[in-house]
């Protein structure tokens, strides 16, 4: 018995099937490129074996908690932490139960494939999760847990990973990543300039960060100069820790190229909290475009992640805080919002701006058409809620006619799971094969394109895009 | 020969046709929960005959005669009722050759399935129908209406139909289903609160509306906590004719969650016939903040169906008035309408709060990430417009990963046409096999998981949902 | 060898492909019905050679050099001709040398289909096109373009073309269509009505377009009356060169219909340039309401071709001008924009309003139930950017349960790249083949309906629609 179809995500024509395996087994075992995620550097630096089953799947996958929540279930009893000091589950055998009791909820849902695969592939588990194979599950797990072949570095290396990068704030002092470099581990991880709490007025303590950032950079950060080279500073800095790239999750795609002395003007308004909404979203809008130059010179990469309503509930905001599955997309604008930025440097074929979307009528609308005309806009994958096979098909189906390819990037995991790294690179790599197979089967695309189109989506474009 | 194919709706691969049968053969010959649409409840009061074939399939159903009428035949030739008293059609034999002689236009359409179904199951007809074979089809339905296997309850029987809601106003006396109820008829047919009369300041007659609910009610409607008591009075009256649900069709998707006070003057506007739009539409959205206050205390489900422009032709509105076939739906934003009523009731597992769209695109965007995380909140069936085998299809697709099964409520078939009713539920049941035919054989889903959950979505998930 | 697989675009599932193979083999071969493009009638006039390879596939095709600029390459490198009179490549075998290198950005894409089938089945060519073909396939082409049966009106004959419109601005004098008329070829080459220069008040020059216009009807257009009565004059002109229809190119779908004297004083301002941006949109919204008035009169067919944001790159725009490639979809509305439109004329089944969108989101959302009720309105077929496989798929899919297939139109190929007609009509054909094959597997479609369908789509609707 098996948790997992070895055909799986192939359509069921036997000539699909056909073609769309041999495409697979090209490209199964190519190393992983994991450019963009939110992976703890923590785990790499220090090494310590996870804690338990519940700590490795329930607690901190937001795709876990925010379904079984749905029907019901309280975050206090999965053990998500209380931002108020109140009091959760502690026992992880009773979360992992209440998690096993519900995973029928999971059925026809991507966690439902990443966590199988997990079982199954990491720690050898064939029996469905159920409330009567809980407990069983939950020791293999746990003893496998005890040993050091289920240590991060361990798992990074069966994983495969050539290159992973995680995700920091600006103002972070990226101390696990020196650890992790003064080890003398060989594994490459990166990290990458997440610049929102001193790019967005609305971010809590946006003036001690930047004055923070000012600091760390010895720079004069309340001045607009001194901020820009603050700045500049801080993505050396993280270039050092092998950063190529930049992330900037905003509400909005806005973007502006404002006079300086105009920006110059709303960053003071930012410092004093006296910008409006339209003004802290017209501030991080120009933010874009200065992080844009910036690269122009550094050569990182830049990836705007737009479009996310946070914090929805207001009451579970209070009680658990940031980053609780309260997060919803909305509908986005790029047309108009990434004009100023793309007359700026949308031109420069030395630049590479990749743009995410969670709303998916933006791909063959917007997206598509503007990847497909700008040398250096390229689209990142399906992202987020659309990290899935009907989400990734779609993807390809709509972007793929006007952007092509080599318009696209390849994958991210975009995680914070880390057993679920091979899992969704996995999912990514069957669904590009499945709609390569389709191509050809159509008569839209010759067999030997194909295979050569396979290793650049599940490896080439990803490495080439990233600089890594 | 058959109008309808026995495989109908599966997929031609023959290996997801064999699974889509198999699941299929489970759930055809399941009970029709039918719980929100709106047969007239006289009907089964009564128990008099259909008048005649024209009656029951062109003159009512909107989407048969809208579809004539696009190309150019006069509603009035379709029998359409003049709102202005003007003449239409009487011949019902007239207007079944001109619906007969047009059949083609339905090609590839929803009605075309809905229609054939009906003729071949309901009336035993196996031809085509056509110009030529319209008068022998007329006259074979003519010869069984005049039976009593042909009336209302017989018909209802045999459907296997467990329970129906009808809809009904607020300020509707229920007489039929009183009627009903005394009749010692054991066929279930329930009502829904539906209050837009009295809780849209812009319905036609809204202040005297209000007035005769607190007749109805005695209360005095025209303080606001009068009017409160009146709603909760005219629920509990519409339970004892066993309502389980509420009903709310706005024109957006914003609700309110006002202090009282401000609320209360909205409704002092409101009555005087002094509301701003913005205003009216802000007194509606409160209301569904206020209707989900009384379900939390009487357990009745809540409803929203939102995003229809009303009557959009003058023309048609001025001649024919409602219903006629001119509401078209439009683009919905949910994210930030439904955020006030879901921060004042949204953590509530107590409570049911299901929501419908007439904008696919909100389907994977914002609506299966809120009711994957938001404890009230569920998800319609595809509605009006998309309640065909393609909506049903994106709908599963698009809703299905993040929502998963268990944030859906299975089929509402929302029809005024009766012997539509087991074809559509029939469409909805070969839908939800054949998709999960293809989870299983992509590797999504498991076999004997994908059984449970075919069940779930023909019945039980109804069921639950609306406590019927 | 071939480029081109037989089958290419039915579903590889063999009884699929069949039945599509069926179906296709009754259309293929039916005449070209083009009834809106933009092919150059100075061609079909003249019948001189094309120049060369490059010059026929690459500079004058958007898709073509948008894409091969996108990764990069100078649109100077294509020889796209330079607005501010700079130096751009004029060697059309380099030109054409880096097209070929590049052809790999084309796979997934229609251009690729396009070009593979203008390359075998015009030119005879069985190779791929890449860096090393290149040369010894424009000696090919090239060789061809010097033969009498490769000039415009052999190809049109060949092509199988019945009837062609190409699209001249309402202040054209046609003198390429009166040359073609007075050369007794009998080819049927017709023009249509494009008045963007003179009712659109932000049109470059629109004060002296008018002017002109005046002066061309012997009218004085710039009394509100005046410029009515000289499109009148204008539209019977066009007529005389074939015109069945007016064709609209609006930045959003707005239409209003103002009173007279309302309509005449913004006239007076636009001519005045003193109109606000807002003031602009209202005229050309309410012009298109005047343009239906006189379709009422004269019988053309009124086309909207609403939503592309126009020179997106001002850096473009100042070195190449307009139609380079970075017209971008927008997301439109219908519902309310056509109101007042359909308010005024949309009854009307003695005309016809054909609309395209660029927005796929209301295919099924708004244009399928505005075309599934007004007599006046049907559908035009997936345009620009989504006049490909996908697209047509997603537009049959998303239009038809709600539209059917007799409020659309066919197929337009709205395409300047002459060898390219018979390559688009060839995919719309099996791509609408596919699709009702799959209704006919699905039980949705009687076999014998789907031929007379498949017909309809490939040849009559065009024509009837049309007038042609």
């Amino acid at each position: 018995m098996a948790l997992l179809d070895d055909n799986r995500l192939f359509a069921p024509d036997p000539g699909l099937r056909t073609l769309a395996r041999a495409l697979y087994d090209t490209v199964r075992d190519l190393p992983i490129i994991s450019p963009h995620g939110h992976t703890d550097p923590q785990w790499y630096a220090e090494n310590a074996p996870f804690p338990d089953p519940a700590r490795l799947f329930v607690t901190p996958d937001h795709y876990v908690f925010r379904m079984l929540h749905s029907q019901g279930i309280a975050l206090e009893a999965l053990g998500v932490p209380r931002a108020d000091g109140g009091e959760t589950e502690q026992d992880p055998r009773k979360i992992w139960r209440l998690f096993a009791s519900n995973y029928h909820l999971f059925r026809g849902t991507p966690s439902r494939i990443w966590v199988d695969h997990a079982l199954q592939e990491v720690f050898g588990i064939t029996e469905r999760l159920t409330a009567a194979s809980a407990d069983a599950i939950y020791d293999q797990i746990n003893d496998c847990l005890k040993q050091d072949a289920f240590r991060p570095r361990a798992l990074f290396e069966r994983f495969n990973i050539e290159a992973i990068s995680t995700t920091e704030s600006a103002i972070d002092d990226l101390k696990w990543h020196r650890m992790i470099r003064d080890s003398g581990w060989t594994g490459k991880v990166v990290t990458a300039y997440r610049p929102d709490a001193v790019v967005d007025p609305e971010f809590p303590g946006f003036a001690a960060n930047v004055e923070k950032m000012g600091e760390m950079a010895a720079e004069d950060a309340t001045t607009w100069q001194g901020y820009l080279a603050a700045h500049r500073n801080r993505r050396a800095y993280f270039m050092e820790f092998g950063a190529t790239s930049s992330d900037h999750g905003h509400p909005t795609a806005r973007t502006e190229d404002l006079p300086q002395d105009v920006a110059a003007a709303l960053f003071d308004k930012a410092l004093r909290g006296a910008c409006t909404d339209d003004e802290a979203d017209a501030f991080r809008g120009h933010m874009l475009t200065e992080m844009a130059r910036m690269s122009l010179d550094d050569g990182l990469v830049l990836q705007i992640h737009p479009g996310a309503a946070r914090n929805h509930s207001d009451a579970i905001m209070a009680r658990f805080g940031r980053d609780k599955g309260y997060d919803i997309p909305t509908r986005t604008d790029y047309v108009h919002a990434l004009r100023p930025l793309l007359n700026a440097v949308g031109e420069r074929p030395d630049l590479t701006i990749i743009l995410f979307t969670l709303d998916e009528t933006s791909y063959a609308r917007e997206l598509a058409p503007l990847a497909g005309v700008y040398p250096a806009l390229k689209l990142g994958p399906p992202w987020w809620f659309h990290d899935s096979y009907e989400g990734m098909m779609r993807f390809r189906e709509m972007a793929t006619e006007t952007a092509g390819f080599y318009n696209t990037v390849g994958f991210n995991d975009d995680t914070r799971a880390f057993c679920s790294i091979p899992a969704r690179h996995d999912v990514a790599r069957r669904v590009d094969c499945a709609f390569l197979a389709n191509l050809i089967a159509t008569g839209r695309l010759a067999e030997d394109e194909a295979f050569e189109v396979a290793t650049d989506l599940a490896y080439r474009l990803a490495k080439q895009a990233y600089r890594l």
